[in-house]
């Protein structure tokens, strides 16, 4: 293998793929990045077993030679080094070369490093993916429905398949849950697919963090593919992999209360404000608890308090009220998480009563719900 | 203890004195802030007991009025929630009221807090400094100053002197050291101060540390009080107190060669590139250690080496080389710390032999001298 290589394209490519990369690996072979040159282009993949990513360099692009390539091969590089090295490079150009026994040399100017890799035969295959049931919905989209549900997963092992993000598909509709059996996110998109289709699939919830975090703001296409045991995400270049949890998602539709005893519309950011005030002083003997109380003339209280340190109330004038007189008790992150992924300026609440679950939404659009169990405290 | 204040003023000074603040002090009230309304202003003081901190808040500036105080009083309030509490608060001003038992209320907005504080009285007095021994440096020298020598302090209580910096005054020029035993930074600086004076104390790293980041980068005027265990330095509205290290320092100036057999000039930048990707590979039996060896046509090599992963060889061209030809080793770490705290586009090492110690300084400024001690492996 030798090819010459743009080192900003090279830089790139390898700071994506290093995302699937894991030091913590018991496969020894995971700790590199695989390279291989083509005639088309350069590949790289990472991978932890878990996540695979895949980034393609193809030649040339509008005209510009971005890889020269003067022997087509393959090689696997320890991907902390060879991060690292790639990044401190002093010219815009590098050379990679593989000799005897996988020795690499890479040279960029008057540097010259000289690596021992890895049979790249030896390298873990891709899941093979046969294109069975796909759909494609827009990047930014993609990215706002990871964000607006995955906080909401579980960080216990205790039941694993609550790590994971419900993807459901049912009359040309997504439905995407997160709960951690405290709180819930969900979020619908149509998508463009057969509506006679159904599909449902757990997908973990560092997957999808780690694909948020590689994907662009723009709204172009990102492919869906499905399989029984792999989601496959494909973007230009980039194949992004991941495995699926097994089990069976719980049904959360139960959980979503369809009455409500009092309704609070209020001013997204000034509640916010509010609650987060409050959770500086939310660590008495329940941690992180705030209590939230209806008043006379539209106004609520947020008040909290830590024993030893003081307490802190706050009145604010919600846009509206109605139902039933309130007292309840909630974890501030909760609410916290709740408000910064739903959008709008406005938010309305509905309470069920202090003990059961309850709902927030955006005034202005349905598409994303979070839910909250509230905790005794009156 | 009643007044009002602007909340942006109080953050800025809260910041301050936070960074005396330990949470892992022994005595109790040092957990806190002491808040202390005067006709004049307020005053914020927070301490570890090795720094103290005091800035103050003026009624009015510029005609602006900052603080209106309607009683006054003093308070110690615990300063992590209380620094919290200030930055989050809703509105532009604060009020704060002492009640009885040291209940305090901060409303702001339609916020309001009601923290339990503590008798200011039983708050340590700050050392009692007579204004002995004083000079004053630019603002901009002072932070300079810290830069170039701090890093070298030994991070290791083996010896606690080694911990500190070495402030010599001796005929109107100050001489900063710091070493580690096995590397030494030494600044000096002409001040105005009477030529015959002597004085000589060793400052704590850590709190020169904390003294920079606090102050700004202007070129107003430190001024700077020694006395018998203190060190004050008094800067417009702030005044930052350290303990001196106890112990006498010892004597480097023997260690700094005078003589030199082996002269090298090299651009600083490309040096310090070259070093950093030398550094990479660099994890060999002996941790960070980079090669140097002189070549023919004035060029240098610098190499590295990690068994399991590779090697790095570069070649760079120097402005000149005279003397006798060199194979030396040293610690990466050390000369990139060394190379960035020079000033200027090139700089001129002296070797005395791969075994000694050697020195690097700025081609065209003599204030600034950097030692390292090579390591054995030719």
């Amino acid at each position: 293998m030798k090819f010459i290589i743009q080192r900003n394209r090279l830089i790139d490519s390898v700071q994506d793929v290093m995302k699937a990369v894991s030091s913590r690996t018991t496969i020894p072979i995971l700790t590199g990045i695989k390279i291989v040159a083509s005639d088309q282009g350069i590949t790289l993949t990472g991978s932890d077993s878990d996540i695979s990513i895949e980034s393609f360099i193809p030649k040339e692009e509008n005209g510009d030679e971005i890889v020269e390539i003067k022997e087509t091969g393959g090689i696997v590089l320890n991907a902390k080094f060879f991060g690292e090295i790639v990044r401190k490079l002093p010219m815009d150009f590098v050379e990679f070369e593989v000799q005897n026994h996988h020795q690499t040399i890479i040279r960029s100017g008057k540097a010259e490093f000289n690596l021992n890799g890895l049979d790249p035969d030896e390298y873990p295959h891709l899941p093979q993916i046969s294109e069975d049931k796909v759909f494609s919905i827009p990047t930014d989209l993609l990215k706002s429905i990871i964000r607006q549900t995955v906080f909401a997963v579980s960080t216990s092992e205790t039941r694993p398949i609550l790590t994971g993000v419900n993807w459901h598909i049912e009359n040309g509709k997504l439905t995407c849950t997160a709960t951690d059996s405290h709180r819930l996110a969900m979020r619908t998109a149509p998508i463009e697919m057969d509506p006679s289709e159904t599909y449902n699939a757990v997908i973990p919830g560092k997957s999808l963090i780690e694909l948020s975090k590689i994907l662009d703001d723009s709204n172009t296409p990102v492919e869906i593919v499905m399989t029984e045991n792999q989601f496959l995400f494909k973007s230009k270049n980039l194949l992004f992999f991941s495995r699926r949890l097994e089990g069976n998602y719980p049904d959360t539709s139960r959980l979503i209360p369809t009455d409500s005893k009092t309704e609070l519309v209020l001013q997204t950011k000034e509640f916010l404000h509010s609650i987060d005030r409050a959770s500086l002083l939310a660590r008495g003997e329940r941690n992180n608890v705030v209590k939230l109380v209806t008043l006379e003339e539209k106004n609520i209280e947020i008040s909290s308090t830590t024993p030893e340190i003081g307490n802190v109330v706050e009145q604010i004038q919600s846009e509206s009220i109605s139902g039933e007189e309130l007292k309840i008790s909630f974890s501030a992150k909760y609410m916290m998480d709740a408000l910064r992924a739903l959008e709008g300026t406005e938010i309305r609440i509905h309470f069920t009563g202090a003990m059961r679950p309850f709902i927030i939404r955006s005034v202005d659009d349905d598409s994303i719900l979070q839910l909250i169990l509230p905790v005794r405290t009156f």
